[in-house]
């Protein structure tokens, strides 16, 4: 019954994090991972029930922040959001590889790393926006669409590298591709079905009484499709939230799942990142590490920025849009994972993506906060 | 990912189930281990991640059984819930081991066959009587009032025989005594400080707007602690929900943590039941395990509906307990398991207590509901 105490400590630190946080006028988010590091010294570990439950957690904060979507504003963003991911992906990868291969002189490993640094992690940027209340800005929608197209982006280039590296073992690029058109494909045609169903049984079932767990059983399901078919998890649950978000029911699901999410799985997220993080490897190469950490920052704020700007965005709201994609969590960590394992690269450049992942996590909530500075909030209707 | 799909199968499972019982006109729980059962047979295994969602939805259940608990009712059924633990306790203890003896002339694993019957579990029966609309009534208050005190039984006798059986290895029955006495102290003084904490800085901080993580805070730990001083977690968190029940938040609280445990835990808590159910060990003496079962069955509902009519409750009433008293789950298992593991006990006796908690626990909403039946709903205020 361990367990009780270790989820009872999580959210108790996750709660009191956020209360010194917001008294210092910085984001809960980050107070709750500073709980996490502490409590990672020695306190707690990160068990499989709390790594179960983050994925929940970041799975419900992926859905809410779908459900807060405008499909017309995103559709109408969608030009802009392109433009921002493929920017975002060409100038990092360009200066962290170029970087990494005048360091090392290897091809294959420096190009990993540059992977490591474009995959986007928006949770972090979805958390502060929400608590910023600028989620459903034209900013908040181009920061989500560009990191939704940047995962796919870095999946693809991950496959080409990993199937040109190892020959025969890597899995056929053109099935890569084929999976992922039909996670979309399956994502369009479940919506759709959803969406007309919901319509037509409105008339003689009380729907809105009985929506929630069948939003959250469609949410797991489709998240775990979009895993089967490479598509991140958190893509998927992003999707059914869309989906969820073209119904009249949007408001409702979006509240109860919020507060099922925002009292038990987010802060165990959170708290959870900052427990996952291994202070004894940072050690190691610090050096490399930080200067890999700045060119990753940099060149996600300046190719961002520039993307925003060519579509027309504000040099301020460019600004705003470049530091939103800054974080890293999941992904840069699974490709480092994958990397280490297929001995495509070293312990020094492992190393370097937990810095990346730790300290754009870190700063991205007070920089977001700062580059916001001024504006009013768009309250979500509730 | 797998585990998004078990949930996301477990939680689709449980509300076909629940909406396929309600159009029998049974208790969605029914339903729900019945489907259980049905996914056990080859679809899904019960996973530690399963588990552990479970355990938290019956700490939650509980936990809003205590909520939703009236002390004063309760201090005034105090007399009542005695007698029908007490009598609840000696009745089918006498028959069940008697019977027991009569069969292998053993009288260890006689004793610990009758303890395996006694220990009520009242989590079926909460939600049932939770759905019936019948919680509140002085049989509700008295069910669950009994329920706690014969668990307190229970696990002192256990305490006695294993330390009787094996001299040595068991622990001495004055700390275990000692232990439960500090468990109520611990509880007692918990309550009184969270309860006056609150009351005064209700004046300045806006309570209600935070209380329900704290309350999920204070449960987990109460039900840790309860579990470690040898009284088990859902007896601290019942008492961590009677704490906040005198609390002017106890309609917030009950309302929140509803909604997160209804959508998500409590479900996963009753098809969990379903798919524990090995329905191989109970081919094993099916005979003895059905004589058992029977003797068990008629000795609750005869002992804890004496107990009540002793004490004033009309004749409908007491059956009404009786029958309240009749299921058995974890701590049933839990006692057959610890008997298995010290050889007090064989495979045989084990069986008839997987039979013994399958078919209390599959009977008693049905029959609940025809106890109750033409009685007119008494409406939780929300």
């Amino acid at each position: 019954m361990t367990f009780l105490l270790h989820i009872g400590i999580l959210l108790l630190g996750a709660n009191i994090g956020g209360i010194i946080s917001k008294k210092l006028k910085q984001p809960a988010v980050l107070g709750q991972i500073l709980v996490g590091m502490l409590l990672g010294m020695g306190i707690l570990e990160k068990t499989e029930l709390i790594h179960y439950l983050s994925e929940i957690g970041v799975i419900f904060l992926m859905f809410i922040a779908g459900l807060e979507t405008d499909v017309n504003e995103l559709r109408a963003s969608g030009k802009s959001s392109s433009a921002i991911a493929i920017a975002g992906v060409i100038v990092p990868l360009a200066l962290v590889s170029g970087a990494a291969f005048m360091i090392s002189g290897d091809w294959v490993s420096s190009v990993i790393v540059g992977l490591i640094s474009i995959a986007t992690s928006v949770s972090i940027s979805v958390q502060t926006l929400k608590e910023l209340g600028q989620l459903r800005t034209k900013q908040g929608v181009g920061i989500l669409g560009a990191a939704i197209i940047d995962d796919v982006i870095g999946i693809i280039l991950l496959t080409i590298v990993v199937g040109m590296a190892r020959p025969g073992t890597g899995s056929n690029i053109f099935i890569v591709i084929l999976k992922i058109l039909s996670f979309f494909v399956i994502t369009i045609i479940i919506g759709y079905i959803l969406v007309q169903v919901l319509a037509r049984i409105s008339d003689r079932v009380n729907v809105r009484r009985k929506i929630v767990p069948y939003a959250i059983i469609s949410c797991l399901i489709l998240a775990f499709i979009s895993e089967e078919l490479g598509v991140a998890a958190v893509t998927g649950a992003y999707f059914a939230g869309v989906i969820f978000s073209m119904t009249p029911y949007r408001h409702k699901i979006s509240h109860d799942i919020g507060l099922i999410s925002d009292n038990i799985f987010t802060p165990i997220f959170f708290v959870g990142i900052g427990l996952g993080v291994d202070l004894n490897t940072i050690g190691v190469g610090i050096g490399y590490s930080l200067l890999l950490l700045g060119l990753g920052i940099i060149g996600k704020i300046a190719g961002c920025g520039w993307g925003a700007k060519l579509t027309g965005f504000s040099g301020k709201h460019s600004l705003q849009v470049g530091i939103g994609m800054v974080p890293r969590a999941e992904v840069s960590i699974i490709i480092a994972n994958l990397g280490l394992k297929m001995n495509l690269i070293g312990h020094k450049e492992f190393a370097s993506a937990i810095v990346l992942v730790v300290a754009t996590t870190l700063i991205t909530p007070s920089l977001l906060k700062w580059s916001f500075r001024g504006e009013g909030k768009i309250k979500d209707a509730a």
